[in-house]
């Protein structure tokens, strides 16, 4: 509202409560009178903080301070007000519960627990899970950030604040963090050989690409900022520069990203980590309290493991095994396998994998001390995995004793019209059924070492098949896993139990559920695939037409970011209900991004899954969803 | 069984009671005894006809004759049985329903009407349908088969037989059939450039691709014989010629194709054209009293239209727009149009294409002679109509006053990674509804105009958006459709009517059926994307696993040919019976590569479809497959 004009006795007023920066119970705001002295240039008059009002209109602001305590304890929540004085009389216009900060709605909450006025169910429900975000990533020092002016701006693809030295490939983020520079990577896009890079930057900048290309994804995954599909640089990656807003950047320049508003700063400004107060862990404590779902993390590495674990994670809903084929001392094995001939050949080179796998998997149950994991068997089309450079054609061909051209030819003959829809998942272990016993070795070979170091722990491997369309696909992988690992269990002499389940990302999987839960012992909804193919649209290639489609009201929110209830969740209840119908113990959870999404949350816990898995910053979020969807319509 | 070993009075012999290759009822067989001479050189004895067996064996032949006619009687089908005499003494030792050429059970099913045996229910619920597909093709000539020898072997992707000159390019089969040359085409694979060359070919022999490439549905969607993935052919394109089996074969030399059988062979063998003989009719005609489906066709163009026509389809199901504009007057007008930076420009490429549409839409309405065409608004991704050939380019570049360069930029600017799953089908209608608009215009104005000039045909055009998903991306292109018709009819002072529909064929359509049937006037089953996002694999690229599919058992059929009743199956009853709780009169169709396949045509009538509709040569498979299913289980 705007202050009017008004006599010495009268005067308006806004105000809150308690403060809507720290959540401080103490009156904030201000108040205008017309004998509040005029600024000679501007001609605006300065309106009084609110507490002095106390001088000038004791018996109206007492009134006030009164109304405030009334309205308070009627709606039990921070009041932002509006008022006016007419002749020393006091009328309120209007009261509604305040705008806040994450900070403060935390304290406010917490302070109204103790004063009495809620009780801690309450103080759950009324925290919004998605601020959080901002609580749990570096962010910029405020007094620099005042005095910086963006150079552009483009999609905020993944919170927090980041600076660094510009670099353009992932080799020299690599190298340049090395020795210990903080830097920014600054791609066109971003692809799954830039993973290592991608782990060393601060910060990723991307000229194309949307909410959910593979740079946003995987940087909401890593908890890393990402700023992504700046259409307006120019790019000019050969002389490692780029030109934008008439400025031309050069490696070594800093740059500053704002991954929660999008913003470009052509300069270094500090940032600060986050800290999470004491109202943050009691408000937490109180959601796990109440919550009915467990939460888990998605989590490729040790290091992805151990932030999710500092943030309340219960276990490991996805461990993607193909990123760890991406490392330099793996490729080429995984390179050999893809360009065998024969069984004989694969197995040689996955045999050289499997100690790898082994031991990524044992990093994994220590960082996770014994908590569940499920590890999902590899994935991608393979030609994701196969060189484009030359140097590395001929070093294959070389390792491989083949020519450049058998090489090339066998690169070729993995191309694939429709790669989402192609040659991957559990498919890819029909096909070769050697690689699914590689995998099942490295995994259970790795839970008996651990278990046999900790004895205390209970390790129960979870192995999930993924893309599966088909139950006799399931028995076959199955039959492939079930009889190595026993194999090797009862070499060793052990009791060792383990479950496998599979992911239902295929529309076909959850409409035939009650067969698939014959053999699955647990399903985990990989709601990314699964809503690209009810949608019948590839993520990759959706950026093309969706903006027509919220411009035009068609959709209001992004399939990928917010389940859609209506089509694919109907799919998920049905699958659900299917497959408990099969086997009344079956475990249910979804590990897809929606894992993290608030509304998507409440969907799970009211269609009876039994956990949520999402990226490690988003733990705290779905632990508090999952709270507030419990009180709002508890399970029985 | 083998014929033993026995004395003089004993024999032993197999016979059927009516002719398996003709039908023609008269007793056939063979007869052997020891008494017959034995072959010197080859110490092998030739069984009697069993006519002659009446000398030998007075008595049990007469019994014989008895026999078959009670067995007959009993079986009231034609038998195949075997017996032995021993001592004068007649045995029977096996009796079965006899197999038998199509022909042959025509004629059979026929004469057992005429004979009072069966009655017309029966005989057409004993007429395998799949065997009518080779009596609606051309044959080779038998007695030249018998002295040829196969070169090579492959799919039979189209049945029917072909005889020509090999060509290499479309162009050339065009040149070439133009002056009046019958010819072969031989390609790689084909593409959707290919068309005019594939309809000007005999037949079509392909290098690469399954029973579902493009060769492969094309070639039987126009009853053209093709024989697909022919891996053994060394290819040399450059050169006009290629080898096998140990021999080259260059343009112009004789090549024949037996589209049934999958073999080649390396010279000419004449073909005869298929008659369709007086029991081909009546049972055809019992057939269309008995059934309870329409039967329609997919037809694209007039010729394919009155193909259909001959073959009884009942209207068209689907009738694709966009191969219209491969032909080489459209094709410019078309890539002007997705190379246009503005609406305007846009609209002016358009204009160009309507009276051509309109034109294509009018010949469609006279073949089919006023009966219902279902118009499919245009579906694939842009990126297939932009030109590859440098020369194209330039002059593309020269129609747009652009540079080469930035026509480049606009084709790589179109690239997909899933081209299936991305900006094709309505989404195109949705960011450029002119597109719709110009649709909308063509084929009403060319409605009134065959109206105009055929009074007693009734005419109601049916406008198919494809790929929807999501009802307010249905009710957005239907309002662009509904006020650019209601305009053209008001102006010209009409009162016809329209409709406007959906194909279902995104799991999500399915699924929200109830939604989406406020809107559709009509659902047509699009079975090949359904059961692609169904299961979630390209019918292009599945062909790399599937053998591994069907060798583990995992699939039993081709679920591009043979529908998915399990899973695609279970969605099709949910959006039939949601989209009929919502509007009782709803029509449903399938217009899928399964509409002409008779298990799929069962599970139609017993979902409760309106019509199938399938290629033109699969229509008499079609109208019987459902006559057998409503006699199997009619509908109340």
């Amino acid at each position: 509202m705007a202050f009017g004009n008004m006599g010495d006795d009268c005067g308006t007023g806004v105000a809150f409560t308690r403060n809507p920066a720290t959540g401080e119970k103490k009156l904030m705001g201000e108040f205008l009178t017309n004998a509040q002295g005029e600024d000679v240039v501007a001609g605006v008059r300065t309106p009084m903080p609110i507490q002095e009002m106390a001088d000038k209109f004791p018996e109206a602001f007492a009134q006030f301070e009164q109304v405030c305590k009334t309205l308070e304890d009627h709606y039990r929540d921070m009041q932002d007000m509006e008022f006016t004085v007419e002749n020393g009389k006091l009328y309120m216009l209007q009261t509604r519960n305040g705008k806040r900060t994450a900070a403060a709605a935390l304290k406010i909450a917490c302070d109204l627990v103790d004063e009495g006025m809620i009780d801690e169910k309450k103080a759950v429900a009324m925290i919004d899970p998605r601020n959080l975000d901002t609580l749990l990533h570096p962010q910029f020092d405020p007094d620099a950030l005042k005095k910086a002016t963006p150079v552009g701006t483009a999609l905020p693809a993944s919170p927090g604040a980041a600076c660094g030295k510009i670099v353009f490939t992932a080799d020299d983020a690599k190298e340049w963090a090395n020795r210990g520079e903080k830097v920014v990577l600054v791609r066109l896009e971003t692809s799954p050989e830039d993973i290592e890079g991608m782990v060393a930057a601060q910060g990723i900048l991307t000229v194309r690409g949307g909410m959910t290309s593979h740079a946003a994804v995987v940087a909401r995954g890593m908890g890393t900022c990402c700023v992504s599909g700046c259409g307006a640089i120019k790019m000019d990656e050969a002389n490692k520069q780029f030109e934008l807003a008439g400025k031309v950047y050069h490696e070594g320049d800093w740059l500053s990203l704002d991954g929660s508003t999008g913003n470009i700063y052509g300069e270094a400004i500090p940032t600060v980590d986050a800290s999470i107060g004491g109202e943050f862990k009691r408000i937490m404590d109180w959601a796990d309290k109440y919550r009915q779902m467990n939460v888990r993390t998605n989590a490729d590495n040790p290091r992805d493991a151990k932030q999710a674990m500092k943030f309340g994670a219960e276990g490991i809903g996805l461990c993607r095994t193909e990123h760890m084929f991406f490392e330099a001392d793996r490729i080429p094995a995984i390179r050999q396998m893809i360009c065998s001939d024969t069984v004989e050949q694969r197995e040689a080179a996955l045999e050289k994998l499997e100690p790898m796998q082994q031991g990524d998997f044992e990093a994994m149950y220590e960082a996770m001390e014994g908590k569940p994991i499920t590890i999902r068997f590899l994935d991608p089309p393979l030609h994701e995995f196969v060189p484009t450079e030359e140097a590395d054609i001929e070093q294959l061909a070389q390792d491989m004793g083949k020519s450049v051209q058998d090489i090339k030819n066998i690169i070729a003959g993995l191309h694939e019209f429709n790669p989402m829809m192609g040659h991957r998942g559990c498919r890819l272990a029909v096909t070769y059924p050697e690689i699914a016993v590689m995998q099942t070795k490295a995994v259970i070979k790795a839970a008996l070492n651990v278990q046999a170091k900790h004895p205390e722990w209970h390790m129960v491997p979870e192995i999930m098949i993924p893309l599966v369309g088909e139950i006799k696909e399931l028995k076959y992988v199955k039959s492939v896993v079930v009889a190595t690992a026993d194999e090797i269990i009862k070499a060793a002499g052990s009791d060792m139990t383990y479950k496998v389940g599979t992911m239902i990302e295929i529309p076909r999987a959850a409409l035939t559920a009650d067969e698939i839960a014959k053999e699955a012992e647990f399903f985990s909804f990989g709601t990314n695939d699964l809503t690209q193919m009810t949608f019948g649209f590839s993520r990759d290639d959706a950026g093309k037409f969706l903006d027509a489609y919220y411009e035009k009201k068609i959709y209001e929110s992004d399939p990928f970011a917010r389940l859609d209830q209506t089509g694919v969740g109907r799919l998920i209840e049905m699958a659900a209900k299917l497959g408990r119908q099969t086997r009344p113990d079956l475990k249910l959870g979804i590990c897809g991004e929606h894992g993290g999404d608030p509304s998507s949350v409440e969907f799970c816990h009211n269609t009876g899954l039994d956990y949520v898995s999402c990226s490690p910053f988003r733990v705290p979020i779905a632990r508090l969803a999952a709270a507030q969807a419990a009180i709002k319509n508890p399970r029985g």
